[in-house]
């Protein structure tokens, strides 16, 4: 069977370049997101992008939904002074033949009291669908799982 | 005197392209061991590999032995319901003439207890000497030092 | 309006090299941090280099006085036999017509007791500033926010 690592094995530059373009990615995805900028952070996924958490009963989806989920999550943290910082690590990034890519990676979320300490509050492993939007990287399908709820 | 350095430095493409496979490596590494892969974990070094922590006498010599110590450090794991995940970050690679590489990074590795909470378990420094076997990284020689035990 | 983005896009091979170039820089600008190198570390700014937290009335700024107060730090942790690991991630590369880079990052400090525990010490959020000194990176400023003192 050809697989993708056919096509563009992780020793070429074209894989160099999209695994930078996916930490690039993540990187903004997450500092919009713990800076609550709901809507810019809403763009980041497909029109019809869904997150799925064990947490909730079905998955949240599309923009407008995204959006308000995460409003109401910054709005609590806000009142009672918390930030939380989401890290994404250990990426290992496989595109599909489609240019599309199935990403698995590790995700901590850390939290801090202002004016008091920080704490590690999540371990998690995350699975992203991504595709190209205009060119642009946007998430159309995640999937978390939190290690202590496995 | 003529460094690795000057033969492909840090800006450049060829530089780029081992430094996103490391990462991609190290991601799929620890994606297997933290699953419990055991045989296929012990597969991402190469046959003769080693294993040298401070907290055993001597160093895991060899798929064979990689893979029994991991088996029953998982076992021990599923059966008390916890569950780690190992992160590599702060990588720095640096290229050997012969193309093999040394890489110097931090380790951490967090644990979770299902149905209870996750928190940090280790901070680590890792050295590696990684080598590349029908053109796949493999670890040929880890040592890891605990900075708790430093 | 032609952003940076127009001029080289994080799906381009010269954004991958920057960015795992600026890994790299990371990974030994910390090694050497941490390893207590103040000389070597001050190296990694440029001569007139900026380094502003929160904690201190003033930046401070020039290798001289960079390298003093890390020196007086790693005296201090020695003394106590604290060991300490600073971990960047989540780096968004911005680079500006003139070749230096903005980067954006979430910073981690993890400390470790000798023959003790580890533990999380910090969650930040750093903005530097890297500039080009015969090709090499250097930070030329660095602006660190804690969140606990957000």
């Amino acid at each position: 069977v050809q697989t993708d690592r056919t096509v563009s094995g992780p020793e070429s530059p074209e894989f160099a370049a999209v695994y930078a373009e996916v930490q690039q990615f993540y990187a903004e995805h997450f500092h919009l997101l713990d800076a609550g900028a709901a809507e810019a952070w809403a763009e980041t996924y497909s029109e019809d992008g869904t997150f799925d958490v064990p947490t909730q009963a079905a998955p949240t989806r599309g923009r407008a939904e995204l959006a308000a989920v995460m409003r109401r999550t910054a709005r609590e943290l806000a009142e009672v002074g918390e930030v939380r910082r989401h890290w994404h690590g250990m990426v290992a990034v496989h595109p599909r033949p489609d240019g599309s890519l199935d990403v698995r990676c590790y995700a901590l979320v850390f939290r801090s009291q202002k004016g008091g300490s920080s704490a590690l509050h999540r371990v998690c492993v995350c699975e992203d669908h991504l595709v190209r939007v205009d060119g642009k990287l946007k998430v159309k399908a995640r999937r978390v799982r939190r290690d202590d709820l496995a």
